[in-house]
């Protein structure tokens, strides 16, 4: 029952020796969702040793080399690999002019079938779900078109014990019935309370994805409450001149969104390599928010399952 | 006077968690040459440490893509680390297309010219030279067209000695004339020999690079008496069906080059995934040809400068 993320490439437009561009990989109960492809993912996934048969949906933030240089190698490898599956693409228009070049160039004999989504409303839309997971696209603030993305687990239903369907000798019906919070009534006529047979079930998890973009206030409201937010932060705030003018955030502007959306934690990255120092960066969002952490090639970040309290 | 190889990657079509797509980079004195550009070769490049400003000229093989996936990076990267030099690109006339979709779609403000050199003749040809090296194209024998590459150091004049400037107060014309290999008169009209004034220059060094390719015999006599030989061993001869079907080479025929060509070192990579164990490809080339090695991402292959035999 994982919800984790995987940081593939941390780096902003200019790789380096440690850090890959940006690329990430949600982990959703073990649905694998690709967010970018910087160059290099492949490589990057192998490392992490995520199986590549597993992803089958890659969105796509913006057509920024750093976020899609990766793309053309790994539907290669799709293909080398046999792949059969339909693999689906979320992004800008502009991403299906990229795909048409690769299938005519380099992929004549491809294997499998690539669906482009392709957004097109600057609006919170839900692109995506299936039964445990609800995929939504929302406009960010950049040079070119960008989209943000937030994964969310649906609500769960509550937990049954197992103990309960014997003792009551529970139909599939009235399994149901408890589950969806409703009290039962035995075969003697006698009313069981819902509460004495189940327990709350675990709190739905949320990761939310911003990059690249210039501080917009109304991310923080398309991503409210979430548990993780991964915003990027490439400059300091000394240097905010140069984020307005490239359409990039400072750390101090991530912590604020961070804050403004009450999220659970604050994941920060593609930092200029004009900073040696990524302390420097890091101490600078703590101050607005504690609960930040930089994102790191190849490191994990968990939201692990919490039970919801129950409404007395 | 460095003659090195540095492998940035060695992997086959498909990348490993260690191993990168094709790339190498030979340094001639301090010129760096880049020799196909697979994914993630910018990476590659900052490890080793080869300044991204030094590298003029790009030579590709062929268009498939683990030998090319890692060019839209690497010129962007050129591009954003304000490169003005101009970047020269030799290979198939269809190279253009792929670097033309590059400037179109990524790269609207680009500071720096790419001039193209487009191989179209099937023969053995120069293609570059400077005041130290030549670089010479050749046909190879791939399921789409494909050029190997010769390097080589130009002959170098003979080695004057300091002392002999001296001694005789030579003039530049006089120099000249010496390091050609001219005896002198001096200003009192005694002969004095070359062999008194100079050494033995070094030899020239060669490299010649050959991926993707069927063993092609006429590889021997374009790459004749080579130092260092890269050729692609993609499989064990034992899966030579598979060689022929997919026009690549196995060890045992890339060491049959190496020996007809009275290479001084066979160095091989572009294994197939399927081989765990590289000492096997490693041992069956040996067996013909003692002096291979096999290509290992970020290795270097020095080649020593050696003075050349007087001819008595």
């Amino acid at each position: 029952m994982k919800f984790e993320l995987t940081v593939l490439g941390s780096s902003s437009a200019l790789p380096t020796s440690t850090k890959f561009p940006t690329a990430q990989v949600l982990n959703v109960q073990e649905r694998f969702f690709l967010i970018d492809c910087g160059e290099g993912t492949q490589i990057q996934l192998r490392k992490a040793k995520i199986p590549f048969g597993k992803i089958n949906h890659i969105f796509i933030s913006h057509l920024h080399g750093d976020h899609i240089f990766g793309l053309y190698g790994l539907l290669s490898s799709f293909n080398l690999l046999g792949r059969k599956l339909p693999l689906s693409i979320y992004g800008h228009s502009g991403v299906e002019k990229i795909i048409h070049f690769y299938l005519e160039n380099f992929s004549l004999t491809s294997n499998y079938e690539i669906r482009i989504h392709k957004l097109t409303k600057r609006s919170f839309q839900l692109i995506y779900e299936d039964k445990v997971t609800e995929v939504f696209a929302f406009p960010l603030k950049h040079r070119i078109p960008c989209f943000g993305y937030l994964f969310r687990e649906k609500p769960r239903l509550l937990n049954i014990r197992k103990n309960a369907i014997e003792k009551y000798d529970l139909t599939i019906k009235q399994i149901k019935a408890v589950k969806n919070g409703e009290d039962i009534i035995t075969h003697e006529g006698k009313k069981i309370l819902n509460q004495s047979m189940t327990e709350a079930p675990y709190k739905t998890r949320s990761f939310a994805y911003c990059s690249d973009t210039a501080k917009y206030k109304k991310v923080a409201s398309f991503v409210k409450d979430v548990d993780l937010l991964y915003h990027e932060a490439t400059f300091l705030e000394k240097d905010k001149k140069l984020a307005r003018l490239t359409l990039h955030t400072t750390t101090k502007e991530a912590a604020e969104i961070a804050s403004e959306a009450s999220a659970g934690q604050l994941l920060i990255g593609h930092f200029s390599t004009r900073y040696k120092q990524e302390s420097e960066l890091l101490k600078e969002a703590k101050e607005i928010f504690p609960e930040t952490l930089i994102a790191e090639d190849l490191k994990r970040y968990s939201i692990p399952l919490i039970r919801q309290k129950r409404e007395e």
